[in-house]
């Protein structure tokens, strides 16, 4: 299938940059960077490559949202507080048209009432959360079953 | 008056860069650039020129609201989604001291909830929205309207 | 076409016959009689007829929308105060079967939030409010454009 | 007994008019005046007769509900959009003292949520929704034995 | 003063007609015939007359509110169930330009929480409610004093 | 048809087994084993059979709402307090896809508030409240109306 | 009858002792003291005698107000702020046993949201409010017609 | 370590007993039962066995859940509708003392909205929901993750 | 009396088998089997027998509920998570008929807000919560004396 | 120990001075001066002296408060009306450091909705509601246990 | 300025004579007493003297909010529990006609949500609050700033 | 100590750069760069350096105070609108670990419901508003002394 060359994205949304620094009681000490190569190593026992970036500008994610309606495969999206507040961001996923998974690494569901809502997941094929630096493996593993599809 | 050589300048907010692209069934199929040549051409007929630009980054909108303060003879805004969530472009606006003009492709008043409510509508003249391109053209008639005053 | 000779109808709601007379500082100080005036002259730069008319009562409303369903070509509603508490009226117009512009003098997200919601807004092709009797001279525009198509 | 020389009113509110015509998957092809004769046929099965009557004026309903004090024996009301915003109806209603059956021709339930409230239900003897033309009949079967008391 | 040779309007709401009939554990027993002599009689003896009316119909009691903009001197409103939910009254009320003092036989806040609101009050001089025929003399007086003002 | 042989279920929801003799004022006298006598009469006028339940335990009634699915032609259901409380019961009903009537014996729009909602409405074809056992027999009618089809 | 030689009580809350000083826009220039007075000569006129009192303690107000059980014959009740928050005056309310009339000088219902519930309403006879001065006299009259009864 | 032999508890809530059967649209074509043989066949491979059941009741739902707190080195729960309604089920959970991840076969947040909020995810150490049978593997992959610890 | 022989109910809701074992720090160590013990004790002493039993079915209580309007001198009932979400408990409790003491080990209203709800307590004589085991000794106390009534 | 020479403090709020004479069928027919008897008697049964004191001032069940730090062992508490509107007595129990018992005669979640919430609750260690003068009973014997702790 | 010898007067609500006493995680270790002694000291050096007082009565404080009026020249206030409840306060202050700073020491808005919401900000000048005993002193400063005027 | 040398960081967000320009009834007329230099001034007091900035943009906010947690001592936060909407900021303030101090300009509890909640008002040590330019120079010496702790 011509599909297949493309990349996946990986995004991530604001403070991810500081995975491992920040609370790491909540969020684990793997830096973002370390979470980076893990998945491009997952990403490729599925024959998948993965473009991974972080930035803490609404603007720039849904630039990149939008670069992937035809360079990506599919995405994994951790939208960080973004993921709560971000109507523009939900807006620029409706248009990719690509297989989404959600992931966060914490369980939002056992925090603060505000990180209850997501502007992400009602557009998403799936949502992964609380595994740490697991729930982007096992979202490579889920959006690599999405992208074989069920002849896989 | 001094005021008339200044252009109007129409802001476009996240997303509407895939306008023609994307959901086609409630944004229609021109594209945005179409749309500017449209607009520059109506507000030709009234002797007024235009600054057409968009963005998906909220800061860059604000940036040009205040450029607009002292550049620009009056406002077409088409917000996208931060019409419904940025309190920072409503700061921005309420300094503008131009006739402002919000306008909407689609009708947001028939789609999601969250879509209801507008940051801008109470800062506005008046508001313009379910026409698709209409919208634009409309807007600038009304625009128009506003800054040649009673007399006209 | 068959529908081009039938007229459209503009529709005006509870108290909008003091129009000129109240609140001059919210709907200015031309009366609705003027209004019909322009409106019918607009009209025909497209080559339409209109039927203006004017109720207090929500029941003889409902029974104009119901008339209009085969004897216009297209409505414009400024429903008044019934814009805003009206269902039975929502559900006239949900039978109308023909494009119809809401419309207001005021810009009622600018006042008080018991006129925000609107039972038309949902069931209209497009909005327009603000522009005092401008409102009503660009509906015609926007109406006319509708009737027309596409192919226009 | 003296009550049963009077007839049955079978009132019906705003747009039921338009039964036929509009929103045939919602409210099936069968027309107002069809359903009065079924209604006044079943009705003689318990020896009863029938006043059938249709209005789009608030008021106008209201008068005949004041009416049916004096001159009926028992009401059947589809209310449409009145049924969820007139409270002067319900205020009339509590001064009826006759029984009353509530119907509707579809599931105000399985609609939009601004229907699920009625102001009638709560006065009514019982509540008959969903059936079409049969809410009707069921009603004055039901009405019939309300009428007829625990002895029949 | 020119003002004093114009009658006050009393004007009352939909099923006021019923009083003395319906649910007199909440009304009394007094018809609203009798209460309309009892109010001519105390208005004499402020040297004033009065316009007294009742209307089932919304858009009856909206034709009188703005009849009374020129023909009355002052305004007692009983509005009845429309106290509650027409907006389309209030418009009217807004444009009356004269003192408006809202009265109800019963005590609104001691009976259902749908009955606490009001569209009238806010637009009113003053209130009175709960003391039955009582309220429309006390009203009576209360209206006299505003129109004889502070010299008085 | 093959389906005519079918039975129709007719279930009965939690402490429905003490009918006639808790609260008569609001459940009325006679038993569920009367009313299941009842039914099955009416039933058979149709030339209809009736497996006639009840139960306290939520998850029974799942059980037999499932069994239904294939062994039923159509079910009346009572689901007592789960009506209000079951979304459980409401995934089980979504599965059913046979007509579904939603009966209660008294009205519980003049109950107090939280019977108001029901999680099976939205699922029926049609609901029937406040006739007592007559609200068990006009559903039958209806039921058998509906299997009947348009042809009868 | 015995009771008739028991003065009212006309009891004022917190900070009606400014009266005539602050935001008198709002309140009127006239002090609470020269409103005693004024109650004090109106109550004559019906043969009454008042007790007059003012204070900014809820706990002496309550005070006041169980004290009233047995030597007043009704009281006119101004709660100023704690109207709209003292659960505790609210209950010593429920003990009083006698006919109670609640005024204000302005309209509540004319100003902040927070002001339009009433602990007192609920348990009034009657409610007069906006009239300044005025409602303690229009007061002084009702409850003066209260305690005559319907013979007089 | 002792733990080890325990087998992971995969329990189901109401109504998945359908599965395959029920909205394939929304549930997929793969009945429980063989989701059960891919869960036992997918453990395996991490060593582990599984204990795989469903119930329609709540209770017994709960009893399984206290017999895991002994039984069991971990669970994976599909609690169904009971997710959103059962706090009883909470409560077991919070005794439990064992890793839980909670999946569910679609995506709830893409649903109703009252599937959005779930008494387990609180007490989940991770949530996987939208994968259909998908969801049962990846949990069991994390709950292997989860049982090794960081050491592996 | 003929009351005097029939024992006390003491019946608990779902998770209170796990009395001792889960969370001591809220619920205390003491097993539900002790507490059982120590209420026949206790309740011997006011010369009551005691039927002491828990359930983790919702269907199940109701059962005994029922059982106990025939069976039973009085209840006592720990709802546990019941409490908070079951109508059809409450149904059950208000065909009862006998005095019933609502009990709970913590204090719920030191808890979430989830809990600070209860569907028993309106149906209650009394509620007496926060005391562990105590709670239940006290309960068998109040209880004693409201079987006694006032003679005692 | 220490402690134990000092009394309990058994403090009463506002219109509590009232009972036995206000609302019987609510309150009962004790007096609050015989309650206090009845409570100094039970206390003694513990060894246990008692302070007991009404209040319809918020200000001084506050002082008291603050005066029980140091010179009681423990408190009962019936806030009476100011329990659901006083955080400022929420304030002053939260420095109090002694165990604390909230009691009330009646029940109040079987009275008004307003009554639902307390200040107190979520301070004191257990709530004992519903059986009249019994309330105060029960309270000491569970104050008195709290007090000799789990060695008694 | 003749306003200049005037003292200001820095009120404290309900408990906070227990400063340094209750609670020191929250509200530190200083008593009352001394921050008493730091404000006179920090108003010295702006030339200004300090009336300096503590009630729990809410009548008391607004006694002494009505006396500022006159013999004040600004007023910093720390209304304790009463901040958030007290609506008379609210009243007393709106009157006060004086600079006023509300302050806390500690912050609000990191406690419970019912401590979020001050009647006393919106009359406020500035609000400081978190800054412990540092929140009286920064309050001294900033209303000598404001009663110097622009000029200093 | 080494952090000392460290500067503070006075961030400032969107539309501040417009200070002494827009609204200046509301603002104030100094400009951001004027206030720039009145900081600098007082920290210099303090021995104190600091770096003072503005953007429109929510993600260089973001990225400066993720910069501040290495090279700042404390923090001086006006962030403008963001505070009100922004939690990506609020999740970076989580992981800056130094004192923080919120400011605004006016008092946003005297202006719009929507300006009342603050996601940085939890997270800081204090919070200064109203004072115009002065809040950022009471913010200053709070911020010193929050540094110096309490031995200074």
């Amino acid at each position: 299938m011509a599909k297949k060359p493309l990349p996946i994205y990986v995004l991530n949304g604001p403070n991810l940059n500081l995975l491992g620094l920040r609370e790491p009681e909540i969020y684990g000490r793997t830096t973002l960077n370390e979470i980076g190569k893990m998945v491009a190593k997952q990403a490729k026992t599925h024959g998948l490559s993965v473009v991974f970036r972080q930035s803490n500008h609404e603007g720039e994610l849904i630039d990149w949202v939008q670069e992937a309606r035809t360079k990506s495969a599919g995405m994994i999206l951790n939208g960080g507080a973004y993921t709560h507040t971000s109507l523009a961001l939900h807006d620029a996923l409706r248009a990719l048209d690509k297989p989404l998974v959600e992931i966060h690494l914490s369980n939002p569901f056992a925090r603060e009432e505000f990180r209850h809502h997501s502007y992400i997941s009602s557009l998403a094929k799936g949502v992964i959360v609380g595994f740490g630096a697991g729930s982007y493996l096992l979202a490579v593993d889920a959006l690599a079953s999405l992208l074989e599809g069920p002849a896989a």
